[in-house]
């Protein structure tokens, strides 16, 4: 059997790594052999693989057999390339020891500096620099790095001993120390060393480098970086690789220098080589910011030799990579060293500006482009931040309390506890923020003239937070530390009352919420997010529709791409109004069929205007539109006093109300009396809503608008019973044509929600001319969660920090082994039944990409989801469609129909 | 193309119909055809089919062509055979016209006697039988009936005219009246219908029989009739049969009579000849009850020759039908008729008896015999009932309120308004009934000693239902016309007020309340009741399990014949004492997993003797276990005062304890926090059940007691949920083996009670040793329906009297098209991975007739039910198998293993 390589080569223009090889020798470690390969100046070295840092964890930390002769071996050729001896008392090799792994940790792991000096060398370095002070430097360096990093010693011992040393030679910085005092405290650390370790400092450099060896190996399962990987979710990763480098020195005088540089300018995007650089330094320097560094414009007037060099490195290294680079450099003694490159970060306006350009240029092709933008990219482009000059600090002081980051985007504004009052204050033309313990739909009129929302309980899918993001509205939920008490008008937090009024400032990025209001900017959208969208549309087979309850929604659905309307939510519009809401609560309590026509009747007109507004926002495109769905309670107040004013305005007594609303309190209301069970046993309520679509469908046609209704009926569970629905659906639509005297197409279709109804999705696609998957519902039944009492329990089930039984939270992104496989039964039985059988999702999976990857692969026709999530799901169909090699050829810029696989 | 036949005619020994031709000529007139072919003495006619009753209808009410002459030569053949002529002034033929569907629906249909008399033929009459009283008497009573069923006049014109005529000759009872009298009323009755007719009686046979035909038809449709069959849920009958006869005269002197009886004595079953007969009467006489019968063995005294025919008729007809017939005869001058026969309605106790004695008597086999026992009538032997001596007029006056019948049988005692109260009443002797709004797990204890349970809300599937069910104890719930308040110790119904303390009775059977306590009456076990199960037990496949909870249940359960306990629910045990519930409680309350440990430590004695006692009863039978599952909530007091006293004895704050409850609150308990989500949030809870079941069934096995436990995790969703659970099951178990040095054999299962456990039940059986179904969960989860809840709608979904979506509540029978698939998917699944699995279904459905034909033909191994349905399980298990024509041969008396087919 061959023997396992441990260890890679790089110097001399030629490296034994490949660039690919990222899992085997880490990020640094490949890129370095990449960049080699090349042709680009970088210092000479070998990599230890990740399999190695493996190995060693797997036979209880000891370093596998052959090891040690592999890096020997390695070393002398270091030397050999390099012209110097690692401890040679007259011109030593230094190297770096320095950790990598596969995916950037940064701060994470470790790295040691000038390994190889010792007594004897650095003396011969400070003759062969003629630099004593240099010298003695770089040694106190290594000895603390090492003595912190490889032994473990108390970093404030040497801290300690430095400020001493500075305060005796009235030093105010680090370079005022001279020479002697710094040879000084050489001896000071060796003799801590020697206190804390009861040994000398090594003089051996080969023991030297397997102690910093061992000390990036042991860094990798040092607590900090283990939390590092759960909190960012790394997994699946071998180990850290060790890198052995020639140390190169841009702190050597004047025409020595260190940087770090993008290809392009990391903010804007903007073809312009953008970066740092610091004359006489080292990266710690860069890092440290206490020096103000140059403008890459000025290293040009100051070094134009090695700046020429340098931006043939940045055009050489992105036409290699074909991404914009962050590169690290080093000048030493006018002399160029790359030391590291890596793709570069780059705000969401960057992104969509690099990927465009580049493929303008020529350097990627559009694919490529469209599947470089990220979906949450999109997501920051839109929504308001704290103004960036506020500092963290300022920010830390602020902060009243931390809860959950529903909907991104910041809001700032006074604070208000009801509904009503934030419809006061706003009519007033004051900016509110609604505080309340938990949101329910009486709220929505209040949480719809809101900033931003913010509550006390629920999850990222808890009634605020669903709401919220239908209108990309800032929310922050599930805020424990937030006690709300409504009834005193006051909320604690942090300490500290906050009363109505007071102003506060919510943080969707990262849940904070704040006392006063910060300043707030809008990002605008970068000139290249159409251009990039209109590629990701050719390439897509999903078409992508949003969830959309009214004309305003509608119309920003379409402004940002959407192809229709997959959701639209009919009983938000009963609360749109007082007048409105009292037309659905006498209906309510209504106790005869005649009393609740009654009250249905005013409400007809209101639904019928408002399909109008949504016909005229989408002319041409299709509306599907859900009948009522919530059970009534929750139409009802739920508190004595409201319920008494509710009484007396209908004029009934409030001991009546009040049974009316105990009669309808239900045990499981989401397995209760609500969507088409409610047109079962009204049918009234069917009629009305029937009436008020196809009415509105045909005035708009009269007036030249294509309405294209499709009507839908939520919570199915059985052919017969849509059975029901669906003819009395055509019974009234023939009454409303005849009574028009004109006919209008539509459709009638299904939401598949229930589990029965995906067994019975062959008998229900008969008669069902669309299914539309509500997934939260599936996701909850299907697998018995409740999404308003999760949260209790579902953090243990999720992720690293639970028990791991499901990788993501099945509420955002679609359960593919349970629900999904619920999903792809229905879908192959509809289509049984009914071949091309049109097929959407409108739950909250439907702006998720995972799910719209689920959704492409599923065979759907369309997604639909929140307006401001529609470009993000125009992009996440787009790069399904490219993952999974069937992307449409790019002819038509507007796909409807599904990509038929061949 | 052959004309559709109308007319079946039978007579002098032959007839065209057979017995087997129910739909299509009715019970009686299959009957008649029947007894007439098999050489019985049968009046003569001619028997109009269900089809053209079905016809008649379908056409508006008009007869089909050739009706008419195809009646015409009937009646000319019956002329023909009985040698007289229908309207014959000297010797008429009279003829009965009467209903007959294929399914019996006793007062609703219409029958006209003494068709054929006229103003002429009726002294013809007088002459032959030269018996003029019984003539114009036969006549006023055929103008009554023809006026009153075929034309609709009301009754009372007649009724009075006739009541007038008796007081004018003072008759104090209708004999009395002389035949002039009876001459003078039929005049008075024509004169009576010819006012409200405007026309004149007619005097046309043809023209009669064609009225009293089309009556018999109308009377199909009427509303009692279309009611009764909405009732008595009798769907898919074409219509009603018409059957012309010969009428038989039994009151023509003393040589005459009219009869039923029985071929066997139908309240015990013996087989003695049972019956009534009067002498000189017609058979409405018996009906009416005026004149007391006398017992056939007076009429063998008095009419030997007949008496000794009628015997031998009875011999022949339970030999031709191979049951007991009811049989009615009528004898016309010492010539024996039999009018009617039919399968005779028995007591529970009879139907036993009389089965196996006809199989041993050869009549039938023992398949037969066990297919010929309803599981009603199991459940009926069980329960008390209210004394039959109690006449319906009694109950009607005592009656306050009807519920739904949850669980039949009677009780009856104090009433009391809390479980605290119940078990305090029952402490000091007191038989109690405890009267509810609703219960909960809280009121368990209370429950358990009452007599019976009242509640005002919940269905057949409620918290109260089910539990009482479990016991086998009366149960009304859905008692809606009741008001309790509880706070005020009273209850409003029937418009009374009852208070705390005041005597109620309930009956089960019917869902009947009354004030005060009726004497209730115990059925004794028949003695055949064993031997006809265990003749059942042979031909079954499936095993019976019971549900039990303590060991009292378990006795209960092997005495009825359970062969293991397919759900031991160990949430009860934590009720059963002051000191466990607050231990449960205190673990509940507990913030810390320290605090639970240590009031879990309290509860492990107690679960641990649970177990030692049910592993005694069940010796050597498997006791399946299931860990907690209700929600902890559930374990709290909702109300202040409670919590205020629970927080006292617990030792916090009652504002701690509020928020705590407030905590725990759920909006869908059902799928919320529960289950063995308890047991992944909570191990401790998981660690101390299993502890408890292993430590009790090591103690059980030292002492000789072959414990076989089965742990059961409820709720699993997931394969590595279940691989978690599964994993510190055994854990706990090896370290209670370890520590008890000896082990015991045991299994670790799950239920499969949430559609995401079906999909992945292949990969949870790689690890679960069996699956039981809670099919009452599945069934929640897949339809989308909260039994607490559905109520409220699901009664539009079922049968006739809803929409028809649903044939049964499928909470009651296991809805095959939707849930039963999921049942199969897993099954499937699940043996996939696990050849062999074992395989039990535990939800109500456990003990429903129709559920266990579906469990049967799914291939699982067992159902478990509650042990009052344990009989009924067997019974319905072994009709499953002989439905489905794979009965075991009858060789092992309790199968353990599944019937493998061919």
């Amino acid at each position: 059997m061959k023997q396992q390589k441990f260890v890679y080569f790089f110097g001399g223009a030629k490296a034994e790594g490949l660039g690919g090889q990222k899992e085997l020798l880490g990020g640094k470690g490949a890129g370095l052999a990449e960049m080699t390969r090349i042709g680009l100046p970088v210092p000479a070295g070998f990599t230890i693989t990740t399999a190695v840092c493996d190995l060693y964890y797997k036979s209880g930390k000891r370093f596998p057999q052959g090891l040690e002769k592999e890096v020997a071996r390695h070393l002398s050729r270091l030397e050999k390339v390099t012209g110097k001896r690692l401890g040679d008392p007259k011109d030593p090799l230094l190297v770096s020891v320095r950790s990598g792994a596969a995916r950037s940790m940064p701060g994470m792991m470790e790295t040691i500096l000038n390994l190889g000096l010792n007594d004897r060398s650095v003396e011969g370095l400070a003759a062969k620099t003629q630099n004593p002070r240099f010298a003695y430097d770089a040694y106190r360096r290594f000895i603390q790095m090492y003595a912190v990093t490889a032994r473990g010693l108390p970093r404030e011992r040497f801290v300690e001993a430095h400020e001493r040393a500075k305060t005796r030679h009235r030093a105010r910085t680090d370079p005022e120390l001279p020479a002697g005092a710094l040879k000084g405290l050489v001896q000071e650390f060796q003799r801590i060393y020697q206190q804390l370790e009861r040994k000398p400092f090594p003089q051996d450099p080969a023991e030297q480098m397997w102690g910093a060896i061992e000390a990036v190996f042991g860094s990798w399962m040092a607590e900090k970086a283990v939390t590092y990987r759960k909190v960012e979710k790394i997994t699946g990763l071998a180990g850290t690789a060790v890198n052995v480098v020639q140390m190169v020195f841009g702190n050597k005088g004047d025409s020595s220098g260190t940087g770090v540089c993008f290809t392009r300018d990391p903010s804007t995007g903007e073809n312009v080589f953008y970066g740092d650089f610091l004359v006489n330094a080292q990266g710690e320097d860069v890092v440290a910011g206490i020096r103000t560094p140059l403008r890459l414009a000025e290293m040009e007037r100051r070094m134009p030799a090695v700046y020429r060099q340098l931006a043939a490195v940045r055009r050489r290294l992105e036409r290699h990579y074909q991404d914009v680079q962050d590169i690290e450099f080093t000048v030493e003694e006018g002399k160029l060293y790359i030391l590291q490159c890596r793709t570069g970060k780059r705000t969401p306006a960057a992104a969509f500006r690099i990927a465009v350009d580049l493929a303008r240029e020529g350097v990627i092709d559009r694919k490529t482009a469209v599947r470089r933008i990220a979906p949450e990219d999109i997501e920051r482009l839109f929504y308001p931040v704290v103004d960036s000059k506020i500092s963290a600090a300022e920010k830390d002081r602020a902060r009243l309390a931390r809860g959950i980051n529903a909907v991104p985007g910041a809001a700032a504004g006074q604070i208000v506890f009801t509904a009503h009052e934030a419809e006061r204050r706003a009519a007033a033309g004051d900016r509110v923020i609604l505080v309340r313990k938990e949101t329910s739909p009486e709220d929505v009129g209040g949480m719809h003239v809101a900033q931003g929302i913010l509550t006390a309980t629920g999850g990222k899918t808890s009634h605020a937070a669903v709401v919220a993001r239908g209108w990309g509205k800032c929310c922050i939920v599930g805020c424990e530390a937030l006690l709300v008490d409504a009834a005193k008008q006051e909320m604690r937090a942090g300490g500290k009352i906050l009363r109505e009024g007071d102003p506060v400032t919510l943080d969707g990025a990262d849940g904070s919420v704040y006392a006063g209001e910060l300043p707030l900017v809008q990002p605008g959208l970068p000139a290249c997010f159409k251009t990039l969208m209109s590629w990701a549309d050719a390439f897509r087979g999903l078409a992508v529709r949003a969830n959309a309850d009214t004309p305003y929604d509608a119309e920003n659905a379409v402004a940002l791409g959407a192809e229709g309307i997959g959701l639209c939510r009919t009983e938000h519009m009963f609360f749109d109004s007082e007048e409105r809401r009292l037309a659905i609560q006498q209906m309510i309590v209504a106790g005869t069929a005649q009393a609740r026509q009654k009250a249905l009747a005013k409400l007809l007109p209101f639904q019928r205007n408002d399909f109008i507004g949504i016909f005229k926002a989408m002319d041409g495109k299709p509306v599907t539109i859900r009948l009522i769905d919530p059970p009534l309670h929750e139409f009802l107040p739920q508190e004595r006093p409201k319920q008494e004013e509710l009484a007396r305005r209908i004029g009934v007594s409030p001991e009546f109300l009040t049974r009316r609303v105990e009669q309808l309190r239900e045990t499981n209301p989401m397995l209760g009396h609500r969507g088409c069970r409610l047109s079962i046993t009204y049918p009234e309520i069917l009629r009305m809503q029937v009436t008020a679509i196809l009415e509105a469908a045909v005035l708009c046609r009269r007036k030249g608008i294509r309405a294209i209704p499709e009507i839908m009926h939520p919570l199915v569970m059985d052919e017969r019973e849509f059975a029901i629905l669906e003819a009395e659906t055509r019974r009234v639509a023939e009454e409303v044509f005849a009574r028009q005297k004109r006919r209008v197409p539509y459709l009638v279709g299904t939401m598949i929600e229930i589990p029965r109804a995906v067994l019975r999705a062959r008998e229900i696609a008969l008669r069902a001319q669309f299914f539309s998957f509500g997934t939260n519902d599936l996701t909850q039944m299907a697998m018995g969660l409740s999404r308003d009492d999760a949260g209790r329990f579902l953090p243990h089930y999720v992720g690293e920090e639970g028990n791991g039984v499901f990788k993501k939270d099945p509420f955002q992104t679609l359960d593919g082994a349970g629900v999904g496989e619920l999903v792809k039964i229905a879908i192959e039985r509809g289509r049984a039944a009914r071949p091309g059988l049109k097929i959407g999702i409108c739950g909250e999976h439907g702006g998720d990409p995972d799910s719209i990857r689920f959704c492409h692969a599923a065979g759907m026709d369309y997604v639909s989801c929140s307006p401001f999530r529609v470009p993000i799901a125009r992009l996440a169909a787009a790069q399904a469609a490219l993952a999974a090699g069937d992307a449409r050829r790019p002819t038509r810029r507007h796909p409807r129909r599904k990509f038929v696989k061949a």
